[in-house]
């Protein structure tokens, strides 16, 4: 029985995305506006087609919380699809033949799972997939994100996250942020960068990118700090923390790859140069002269801030169109346009924060199963002095 | 319930290592050469340490198999360590306060589970966590991984592996290569590369390093071919195979990303140099012009070759010491040497094979009825046929 | 990876209950009306309280269902609640620690959740235990097997219930019915019997029950034809299949025990008199001359029909009133009442039925991994010939 | 990510069975001899045949233990078979098409997972079905129950199970005992029996059914006290405890049914009959005048003992045989004797004790952090201080 665990529902143009929550502490102060705050964020960002105008993400919590707080129970969340009305036809649950076959789409767009997913699910009418496949579905996970923040929060764990490459535009590194400082610039900067001159060389390209009808992906790094260590486990490789982590990165929509600490670089660099001393002293205990490893050793928390980076391709869906073939007529045609983003790497690392801390936040779970938040917090507070007395 | 699982058990100087592998299909005609070959590919490599000549890694099959077929049953299989004896009485099981004392460890080593693991399971000894966490593990999943390997040859799907860089040299693309010639190049290749001359620069660095008592990392590039369209699936985000690959390989020891098709690169590349345009011809059906995707979309397996890359730390037991802290004391010293290895990436890359290998075969359990491997084979032939009329 | 899997979420008087379900075949006729119509059944039966009447439960399908079939994509259901508007107040998410204190319960029902879950959970209002603790929920798990239901019978497995007892009344055995009579009779039975005898007097006794302020619980018996030999598995225990029902059979509010063929009766034969003979014939293939083990053998059907009893506990809330301590003043009381049934054996019939419909259900995507539903039916009867001829 | 889990492999006649146990806590003290005591109750009991004198069950500590604690690392324990020797040939994992021709089983036997396990994993060869199907299997899980003892040991939590019935044999209830004086009086009797009387009377039974060449079920109570209010949970159906329980006993081979509490009963009483009234006292904190639940409510723990039944059938190798059909000339035969027991209840007793403290471990840990077994007592400790100020 997993700790916490949730399922996603809903397509792009249904009437509504659906969460549920399981296996969440009782007692975990609960706040409606903390998962529009991170809704909103999403939603932000420059390069952002014209959906996320219409689009006011707002949640409803149908379940599972009470005057303010978690009682233990499934927590249902729901985020309304602000344009269905103008899709209920196009979205029927209730058989209409004619309907179906005159919206019927037999068009595969690449980059999508479009043709994969009819080929799997035996769809002549790729709407089929594209409708669940489409990154609409990434608010639903920062829903539950943002819920599992609140838990991270309560434990003194903080996360961020930041832009750093935006098609052939990389920032410099700005180092030694404290992640305050880090969430207030970002929140600021319309690409999410910390890097003042990069930031005007990425609009500058996005910019550039719609004019082509063309799109640009991007590199996003995500930060935790506060983290208990030991969270995660060496003994059997599905407990690995980091590893999960990747699974979770890699499963957001159109991203590519993750690294964590120096990553790929570790390729190139000497074992000297790599690992990171360990040193003590009586305030702080344990903890290490550098953070090249990203925060993890042996799939567990080292105490350091958790760095992970995911690198998220650019948006298929373009103006500039791609060769395909109509799965009736098996001729070739260029790939048909939906409104779109060009840029979508700022959002991308809002959701990459929230899908990080989901998994922080089980990880924690696990490691101090906890029936009420006010139990995990003592127990999080008994181990971190237990630590520094070790 | 999942299809097939696995769950490995055992320390570096212990005993054994216990694999039980459970829910493979029955009557698959089961190698105990298949599996030691791979056991055998592991030990190879330039750049090992003492270690891979003392044990040559044989596997011993204790159920699940009779008369050369599984049964469907579950399958334990045990690979000894050779060096057991030397190691009984700091390996021993029964209360032994006065050994337990003597052979303690106190020092942990930087980039090893040493003193998380320590600090998480609350341990005086490190070696209670350095014996599990010991990539001498590897060598059971690469025994899970030949096992699946021979599920996957019954389906036409065959995996081969290559390092890509070792420290600061990089081998040239060969492309185009069947995957039977990569095969049979990297297994005459001590550091398993396509490239001839990298090949060489590769040896001499590690030679260097050697010298120098420091270590090497790099990166391996793992291809599958022959894999259906639509293996995973994009419905829910646990269900991504590319996210399950991510998290398989950096769950492997010292790997610190993993990346897809062009990976980070894409982040740099404009949308229209990204995506894999969709070919049709009555021959090959649906096919792609590139493969840039490294083989997914959505989530889902387009038919492509997989083409997965993993990056793997230098080994951090160096010669050349890097600095710790005492637990005991609180002493600084400079950390201990373990007999180890200088270079472990050809090794890696087998390893890699095989953890990916078990991600595409329980991906195919999944996906078709198999409790039998003829019903295995026979419904991934009717669904390849399906697939060329769609 | 489980094939499917579902998640609830919902209290007793919150806005809805919310079911996501996931793993669903494609292509699958998706009817509102025939979840409607278990929610129906649901709902009737002689001895309900008040609340029966004021729900009218039906299903909205907000996700995975297009022009009338399962796109693969996850389904939600909701089922509103249709008197919430008088519970806002009470059920209210957002803080307001006036009314959450006016509305506090503080007195915990014995054979309910009340106590347990407020002690585990540290509620201080026994509310924030019982609104998800109610058979409600159950509501949702109908809905839930109600799908399940339609994967069967695409495949041709059948199934049927009815009420073995209620209080002291047992009904008397109708052998060889087919289940369509079972079907037919007990629908029209107030109280799901097919005894008519019984039925009477369990009417009377239920309306005696009423008038003493008492409840009455009983056994109810599922029965499943139609099921192929083979699901489930005999090789790891948590792969059997009976072991599973039981398991979502006593998870059913007020179940306190589950039982397969002759169940308990067993203790009490001798083993010549327990065993199910095997026979043989050209038209039928392998069969047995008896079903006294209730359709499994070794954790696996087969083939003969599935019979699985529950046992109900009388409800407990009442209006003849139990001892308990409030958990303030820690004063004894006497229970306090909640608006109820005298008896929902009839309804947990249909609970019953529905719960076990999905474990079939799955168990059938088990064994024939399915992405479309025309895969599965194509890949059972490619089985069930098999299984003729061997 | 669950708490704790293990796998099982091995046939009754192969080298040995093997256990993985996976997510123990660290510095649990690790007794072999409590396994291998476990082991031996197991095999002892009036009524088994040849084989429990042959096999004396050791258990072997093949990893995750040292100097007698554990490490938190997998613990890997091995039972051998003492006969394998005998069985080399026939239980031969390489390939002999001759030897594997000669030694065919073509004959299923009713009752055993025989035919089904035969038809659905398609082996003409019945061995390669009942070497696993085989209750052997049922040492490797109590060697895994043994842990969990000794888990449960440490926080307070004891164990005890009795026959409740043989065959047509039933014991009075002696109420009231303590657990250890129920431990002590069963061990002591041949039928694991507490009523003296009775004890006689099951003897003479088996010894009949002996002569006859019949056998005998019988019906088992398994009582678990100090458990604490709320393992399990009501908020999910997969999370509630003794659903959970009962999937646990269910899944042991020949048991048909399980019950909690009054159980079946509980549909013949009135609802005020059933339910256990709630009490307070200063130094109890909340308890119940009675345990009619069986220690469950909702799902959860109610702090009062746990109370299951579980039902097993008669054993059916009988010497007395049973019809059935080869399944290669399709011609009826009587039912083949193996080697066997004519009653296994009191063993069964064993089992289900040693399977009903896995499932009550694994929700402890589940409850309570605990990666060292210091902190979960520690936990469990506290929890039971805030319980008695609730």
């Amino acid at each position: 029985m997993p700790e916490m665990r949730y399922l996603t529902a809903g397509e792009s143009h249904g009437p509504q995305l659906t969460v549920i929550i399981e296996g969440l502490p009782s007692q975990l102060p609960f706040s409606k506006d903390k998962i529009d705050e991170q809704l909103a964020r999403r939603q932000k960002g420059y390069g952002r087609g014209r959906r996320m105008q219409i689009e006011k993400d707002q949640v409803q919590i149908l379940s599972g919380v009470r005057f303010g707080k978690t009682t233990g129970a499934p927590v249902a969340l729901v985020i309304e699809n602000k344009d269905w009305t103008h899709w209920k036809k196009i979205m029927n649950p209730d058989p209409n033949p004619e309907d179906a076959e005159k919206r019927r789409i037999s068009r595969p767009r690449p980059g999508h799972a479009d043709l994969n997913g009819a080929i799997k699910y035996n769809h002549r009418d790729m709407r089929d997939v594209l409708e669940r496949s489409s990154a609409r579905e990434t608010a639903a996970r920062v829903a539950a994100g943002a819920v599992a923040r609140q838990i991270l929060e309560m434990c003194g764990i903080e996360i961020a996250g930041h832009v750093l490459r935006i098609g052939e535009v990389e920032a410099e590194r700005v180092l030694d942020l404290p992640l305050s400082e880090i969430r207030r610039r970002t929140e600021e900067s319309p690409v999410r960068c910390l890097d003042a001159q990069a930031e005007q060389k990425m609009m500058n390209l996005i910019d550039q990118a719609k004019k082509e009808g063309d799109s640009l992906g991007g590199i996003v790094e995500v930060i935790v700090e506060g983290v208990p260590i030991g969270l995660g486990s060496h003994v059997q490789w599905d407990r690995k923390l980091d590893a999960r982590i990747a699974q979770a990165v890699v499963s957001i929509n159109a991203f590519k790859g993750v690294e964590f600490g120096i990553g790929f670089e570790a390729a190139q660099r000497k074992g000297s140069e790599v690992h990171d001393e360990i040193m003590w002293s009586k305030e702080r205990g344990f903890y290490r002269a550098t953070n090249r490893l990203g925060g993890f050793e042996g799939g567990m928390t080292t105490g350091e801030p958790i760095v992970v980076r995911g690198v998220m391709k650019p948006i298929p869906t373009l103006y500039k169109p791609l060769k395909s073939v109509d799965i009736d007529s098996k001729e070739p045609f260029e790939a048909s346009i939906e409104r779109s983003d060009s840029c979508a790497v700022p959002a991308a690392c809002v959701v990459m924060e929230n899908v990080v801390a989901w998994e922080i936040a089980q990880a924690l779970l696990e490691k101090f199963p906890s029936d009420t938040v006010d139990e995990l917090i003592d127990n999080v507070a008994r181990y971190r002095e237990r630590v520094l007395e070790f």
